[in-house]
């Protein structure tokens, strides 16, 4: 494989809803364009923290869509695409990589727990040979807290040899850095090695990884790249110490998306961006407002936030 | 609300694939016949068991219209329509409705976990408004140890009494007795409580509840139905101590998915029924040659079965 692969800060862009909570096309562009300007490498749309999981196939479709109508260069795109079924991972998985998207973040089939490696090699499989596209690239997306099925470092790496170049990456949210240290083992072999919180993003790099894809790139892009872009400088522990600091503020008080979309409402002045869909329900005026004084505390902003 | 509800046993049947991996209508419709000659009360097709979750929307629809078409009386069916995604679920549950089933058998949305019992009341709640259809009823489907997210007794409780009427029973496959009990004691307020294993049929009628849906009753419905026929009668004990054994010996021996098939495919000398979908793996020859012989030994038969 000879294009660029993708390296340095992503973003699991938070989804903006409508009060009928739609999908809000405008706020959603919008917000990724700010963000690509504000230190962001790429987009992994449709990520956790997108409440992905919350949308319809359609619904992702139509959004992804309107994301590269507005001028959003694909090449910067690894949307989220793994479902429980089969057929939904394929036709999500088709479609982004027909929109020339950079690649695609792929959780494992997570309503059944406990299956065996064997199954979960046959998912990623199957997926790969019925969407039949040369320029498919996937990023296999671990995170055992939330979906409840591992991708275990044997089947990501038996992935690799069965399709090396499809099998691009690996981003790992299990928190366990051992884990990630085993990904980065097989990093030599072509396997962008993704942290999945910006508190790992130091170490990944001095591993040999390639970057993070993280919750808190939603609100605070441009410290977590000067991270990423000055890892080997000297200031780069202080730096991560500046970046873990609005990530512990940020996780402090209630549940992670509800808070980013409460900062984001009340830097960018534009209250709708609270909404949340069901079942997240979104945070409490006392957690609210210890979030938005700590980060104030913190000399915490989101300088060039486009208001609506 | 006037109609009779459904009662007695109810499988939710196992799904046949194709070797291509695509539903196979045709022995789906069988075996749904052979279940409903054979003992069950009705059909939660597309539940746990059924690898619904690894279904798109497109084939469970096109299978649950394919399944009325055969001539099965949609009154005799709850499929299972939880998905993540609320537009998702409102599509499967308003399809079903509009078909005439006597209700749906829904999961709470089971991507994100931790969520609060608000998120839950309003993910119901919406799914209720938006299908708006006055002949929708609801059976809420606990199962934590697969779906990763419990719907709480309170939670019940608190849409029991917004949504009487609409909100017609629960599936509780928690395993927990006392959680059973405490669902019961909503029984006379119109909540019909099907336990999630025949292992707690009696207990369960005893108790007041309506029946079970369980997976054994895809191999053994006519003696789990002779439980919930004479639950009062002197040999009840007896009749539950039988189902009891099999139930056992169908957990003994790798995963019950892959068991049901394998017991389906020699009792229907049809080997084709053992095709399972990733991340689901089939039986391994040693799991279901013991499998087969603790049957046997068991003095386990299907009559009736129909072969291909």
């Amino acid at each position: 494989m000879t294009e660029p692969s993708l390296t340095g800060v992503l973003a699991p862009v938070i989804t903006p809803f409508t009060a009928a909570l739609a999908p809000d096309q405008d706020r959603f562009n919008r917000h990724c364009a700010w963000l690509l300007a504000s230190g962001c490498a790429g987009l992994a749309v449709f990520g956790t923290n997108s409440e992905a999981n919350s949308l319809g196939l359609d619904e992702r479709k139509a959004l992804l869509e309107g994301l590269v109508a507005s001028g959003v260069d694909p090449a910067r795109l690894i949307p989220g695409t793994g479902c429980c079924a089969l057929p939904e991972t394929v036709a999500l998985s088709a479609h982004a990589t027909a929109l020339g998207c950079a690649g695609v973040l792929m959780l494992p089939p997570f309503y059944y727990k406990g299956v065996p490696d064997e199954g979960l090699f046959r998912s990623y499989s199957e997926v790969i040979q019925r969407v039949g596209d040369a320029r498919l690239r996937i990023y296999i997306y671990h995170i055992p807290p939330v979906s409840g099925v591992p991708v275990p470092v044997p089947v990501v790496e038996r992935l690799l040899k069965a399709y090396p170049g499809t099998i691009a990456g690996v981003k790992d949210s299990s928190g366990d850095w051992a884990n990630t240290e085993a990904l980065l083992a097989l990093a030599p072999q072509g396997l962008s090695v993704f942290a999945g919180s910006e508190v790992f993003l130091l170490r990944n790099m001095r591993g040999g990884g390639a970057g993070c894809i993280t919750a808190g790139a939603n609100v605070n892009p441009a410290a977590i790249d000067q991270v990423f872009r000055r890892w080997r400088d000297p200031e780069a522990p202080a730096l991560q110490a500046g970046i873990d600091r609005i990530r512990a503020i940020l996780q402090a008080h209630g549940s992670m998306i509800p808070a980013l979309k409460a900062v984001t409402a009340h830097f960018g002045q534009d209250p709708a961006w609270k909404t949340v869909r069901p079942p997240l329900v979104e945070l409490d005026e006392g957690d609210e407002q210890a979030l938005l004084e700590d980060l104030r505390e913190a000399g915490f902003a989101m300088p060039g936030l486009s208001m609506p």
